[in-house]
């Protein structure tokens, strides 16, 4: 298949790697010369280019860009277009992408690869990075079904575990499990660093070990990344955001009351919920 | 040196497995004789039983029981000893348990080791599992020098990294990089948990992956080591929480105000200081 990836990244760039790897021919856009030189050199490309008549010829076209930056890219990209291309993206929020590119591009199938490392840029691009991975499509009514079909093929290739919901459903789910996550554990961070005792916040960061750091290491991630959760999906990690705040204040009330069978019970519910959201015991 | 272990759980036991390839002579203390024979029968001490007098001659003795249960063992654990043995605790809070002990025995060292698994019990003693973690000793204006220097070199032996100071700098300290963090990811687990919606509830859980899973792992650790920690540190604890909620809710505010260039540098700020607790790129 003849497969172009505009946005050379982490996520385009792994996702060349892998593409190449299962026979595909891909051609890569990005807005500058030398990402397009590296992407070429470390192999997650077979051309790439500047400009978006690289992929006239293309099947599928995966727009890998930023999230802010997705509508004026499909907006540029789609006169180079056959109709029949399908379009695809991989922003972490679906519904406002979803309902900007629907009406532009009619083979348009949102995607949402859960996937990604520390780093980023196309230094940091590997094979495999879908494997094992959720990869969320949201087909709206109009979506074609082959346009999903084939997405999903491609998904499912990468070794990636394919879901299918509802855009809104989608940022919902992912308010509570990646987008709240990253809010809190970065509130974490800023309030460790308002101790006003020198001695005791010098202490605190010789301290701080594995619970710190796994607590703190979504908060510590890319900052642009969590201002794109939070300004297109706004509404949700405002509700979830209240939830939570809501639940600390109850959290805090037990401990001020020092009701410490409350305060067990409690603790005990959350130890067996978290199971219902991960089994295994990775590092733990 | 023939030292004393009292509590044969992760931490005694480990304890114990480290001190005898040391080639110390280990004798420890369980409430249940099926313990007993379990550490002896993992190589974890040389000699157990339920009877203190086991410990007689005893030159150090490791107290490793839960942190409610360390102020009645002291009580019974001492007329079985001779006034010249060190005897030193592994809490995870330090200054009700050093106020309350130092007046019982004179050659008592308060301490820390911050090591630990999401396991219990005596199953779950490992070998090294102090090495290159922090080990804090909060002596006090009265503890001999020498009492502390022998604490000191055992945990230095078991190439744990030791560190000083007052019992309730420790206290804050592990407040901020301990405590708090448990129950702010505790709260994350039960706020997920809210979601009313049944379709979003189960398609977060099928989404959720490491940066749920990592800053939810500590939330969903040991309830009753938590409850220890908030009625030992109840009052650290709730400043550091009260500080924590007024951050979430500066954070709520600038998302509410779309305020995206504060939110930026704000989380661009907490980035860099997140490398002033944790500077390794383990677990990202």
């Amino acid at each position: 298949m003849n497969i172009g990836i505009v946005g050379l990244g982490l996520i385009g760039g792994s996702l060349g790697l892998d593409l190449r790897s299962r026979g595909h021919q891909v051609f890569g856009i990005s807005r500058r010369e030398s990402t397009c030189e590296k992407a070429i050199a470390r192999g997650a490309v077979d051309d790439a280019s500047v400009e978006y008549s690289l992929l006239a010829t293309s099947e599928v076209v995966f727009v890998c860009t930023p999230l802010g930056a997705i509508l004026p890219t499909v907006d540029q990209l789609i006169p180079h277009l056959s109709p029949s291309t399908v379009l695809t993206d991989v922003g972490s929020v679906k519904a406002p992408v979803v309902e900007a590119v629907t009406p532009l591009w009619a083979n348009f199938v949102g995607g949402h690869p859960m996937a990604g490392t520390a780093d980023s840029g196309i230094e940091a691009a590997m094979p495999n990075l879908f494997a094992l991975k959720p990869y969320v499509l949201t087909p709206v009514a109009t979506t074609p079904p082959q346009a999903v079909e084939t997405v999903a093929q491609i998904a499912r290739s990468l070794q990636a575990t394919v879901y299918y919901c509802q855009p809104d459903e989608h940022d919902q789910a992912v308010s509570w499990i990646s987008h709240l996550p990253a809010m809190i554990s970065s509130t974490l961070i800023s309030t460790c660093m308002s101790e006003p005792d020198p001695v005791v916040l010098a202490l605190a960061q010789k301290l701080a070990s594995s619970g710190f750091r796994d607590t703190s290491r979504v908060g510590g991630g890319n900052p642009e990344l969590k201002v794109m959760m939070a300004r297109y999906n706004r509404q949700e990690l405002l509700r979830t955001l209240q939830h939570y705040r809501h639940n600390l204040e109850a959290l805090i009330n037990l401990i001020e009351q020092e009701d410490w069978i409350a305060l067990e019970q409690q603790l005990t519910l959350t130890q067996l919920a978290r199971l219902q959201f991960v089994t295994d015991s990775e590092g733990s």
